[in-house]
């Protein structure tokens, strides 16, 4: 972070990075987020921290997408990066930098996904992480940070204070401050999301990309990656309509976007069964918004009831089991669909940040125990 | 499965494939299972379901392997696939393949992570999934059994209960049985695990393949792979040394290597956390063991003890959070290189079977909690 506390950004040598960073050679290149190096903060191969960061699917949703009207409606699943979560990228290319760097330690807050992720590619770079999390953070989270050998504390309060006391360690034992936009990497790392959406989609863009928005670095990632790629004369100048989904009982870029403001004020009581959404002021909020603007895009809040019908919805016609944040975006789509701000040939990418495996607390019907020597009964209007 | 009870095994035109399945068009293809199109029992593309089949990623152990005495030991990790485990490969081709003969409905026993891919390719290929799992099963698995859309009951008993009610559902409904190795299609799907590895070290096999074994057929499915690259002259003829690794409280494999036999009876009164391989008799045991004896290999049990605390130390030393299946394979190999069963040069390759998001109950210290204006206390031992 810079000493004014904004966010410091990554710029590179386009015109040198495009000698080889051409449509042809990334082809060639390895399916991971490495393939994109020349821009790519991390100058030395040897110093990049790899649990195995694949390209993850571009997954159509025909039968959804007809039953919602929309008819080119798909998803790309960031559940399957290592650790669960499209965290992984951020925590690969920043860890891989802080180890250029010489970091020994870094420190972070955390209330989930983030702190599974850097617990784990710190560990794998030899760092030390310093990792606090809100007591009420997912059991899932606390399991996997301490099983990729992390040291953890909780906070009885919020991811704030958490924040505060990893300030305080910063300063007193001069840990490496690895918070969301404190370092300028893991946006770099994040970047490759859009990078490698543009492949998939043929080197272009889709109509619409809805993103769930807590920190929103994801959404400034794509961005970012997208206006690389145009500057570099390897993608037409026109932008996907980027959408930013929110929880209703946590919305400050929706609040902000609908008073047509460049940033956002903090969001009171915020509360969303979507904990990785629940921010209530993100640092790069007027970088999100800057996106919404530039692009013709939008914001939008859901709710809660709607978000676990729609990942319910979303895993018995889909088969897949994906994040609430997830099936936030999808809820989002429906709904910009019945208000026509989406149209029916429109080709939209929702984003799924997150496995459902990551929450496995989600409530499901009471099933039917039979005994050994029973035989099923199968309902006929099934 | 024929009528004898034994397993059925799908045989290709090796001469035929060989024209296109060449070492320069599968580097040109996707990386994904699919790329192995000539040699997957799925004849119509339009018939292929995928969630999004990525190649999987070979994780090099070099702090771990450096401990434990062995210089390249390195992990396949299968808990990235769709679903969390390398039951992916074997739902993804095995569903496509039914619903090429026009399947409408399945059923199957499971004890878990075999279910919840089957439950989502199922879902996701129109076709209505049927299952049945033991109450003591774990949680995880109803609840994405029951999000991925398939109907599910519990049986007050064990796996072997759960499969004679499925086969009582298959003779009163006409149900396709989908029960490992009663269709000859999901060993084809796991197969892909075998094309993939030998692809990733470089057309050669590693010395040395650790294989958690509970029904079996992914080391099965290796070896198959194997065998037909070298009667397609893609491959040299040695063997990596095949080593089905079990846990101490269920070894029925294990005591029938030892004893120099060609199936396994049944392990009574079986039991080990490793929830995945508690199969106390494979239907395709003689298989595994004359993978074993064909490649000079081994088969060995490890304690559970050992299983828990290799897990937690992968955890620490690699940042990798795997499932105690895999964990077992690690165990197994430092108790073989203590041995001198394996060199310490040898090209080791472990199989992780799952993510170990898949096994939220693991038992973590319990963790301090501080007070929002309390500051840390780094040990300085740490």
């Amino acid at each position: 972070m810079s000493r004014c506390g904004s966010p410091l950004v990554a710029r590179y040598d386009l015109f040198a990075a495009a000698k080889t960073f051409t449509r042809a050679n990334l082809a060639a290149r390895e399916a991971s987020l490495w393939r994109y190096s020349e821009l790519l903060p991390v100058r030395d191969p040897a110093n990049r921290v790899s649990l195995g960061e694949q390209f993850t699917p571009l997954v159509p949703m025909r039968v959804l997408g007809d039953e919602l009207g929309m008819d080119r409606l798909s998803l790309k699943d960031e559940g399957l990066l290592p650790t669960g979560s499209f965290k992984a990228r951020g925590a690969a290319v920043g860890v891989s930098r802080a180890r250029e760097l010489g970091v020994r330690a870094f420190a972070m807050p955390t209330n989930g996904n983030a702190g599974g992720a850097w617990a784990a590619y710190g560990t794998r770079a030899g760092i030390e992480a310093y990792i606090v999390m809100p007591k009420s953070a997912p059991a899932i989270n606390k399991v996997e940070c301490v099983m990729a050998g992390a040291h953890v504390w909780l906070v009885d309060g919020l991811i704030s204070d958490a924040g505060k006391i990893v300030a305080r360690a910063v300063a007193e034992y001069g840990f490496y401050d690895a918070s969301t936009l404190k370092e300028p990497y893991r946006i770099e790392g994040k970047k490759t999301l859009g990078f490698e959406l543009v492949e998939q989609f043929a080197w272009s863009v889709p109509d619409v990309i809805l993103y769930p928005i807590g920190g929103g670095v994801g959404l400034i990632g794509i961005y970012k990656a997208i206006r690389e790629l145009q500057a570099m004369g390897l993608l037409e100048e026109r932008l996907p309509r980027f959408v930013a989904v929110q929880a209703e009982g946590c919305a400050p870029i929706v609040r902000a976007f609908d008073a047509h403001q460049n940033e956002s004020t903090f969001w009171n009581d915020a509360h969303t069964v979507a904990f990785g959404i629940n921010v209530p002021k993100a640092l790069g909020d007027f970088l999100v918004l800057e996106a919404l603007y530039e692009s013709g895009g939008a914001a939008i809040a859901v709710s809660d009831a709607s978000i676990i019908e729609m990942q319910r919805r979303i895993g018995e016609s889909e088969g897949l089991f994906i994040c609430p944040e997830g099936a936030a975006t999808i809820a989002a789509a429906y709904e910009l669909r019945r208000r026509d701000w989406i149209a029916p040939h429109d080709r939209v990418l929702a984003i799924n940040t997150g496995s459902g495996l990551k929450y496995p607390e989600v409530t499901i019907p009471e099933l039917e125990l039979l005994q050994p020597d029973a035989t099923l009964r199968i309902d006929s209007g099934k």
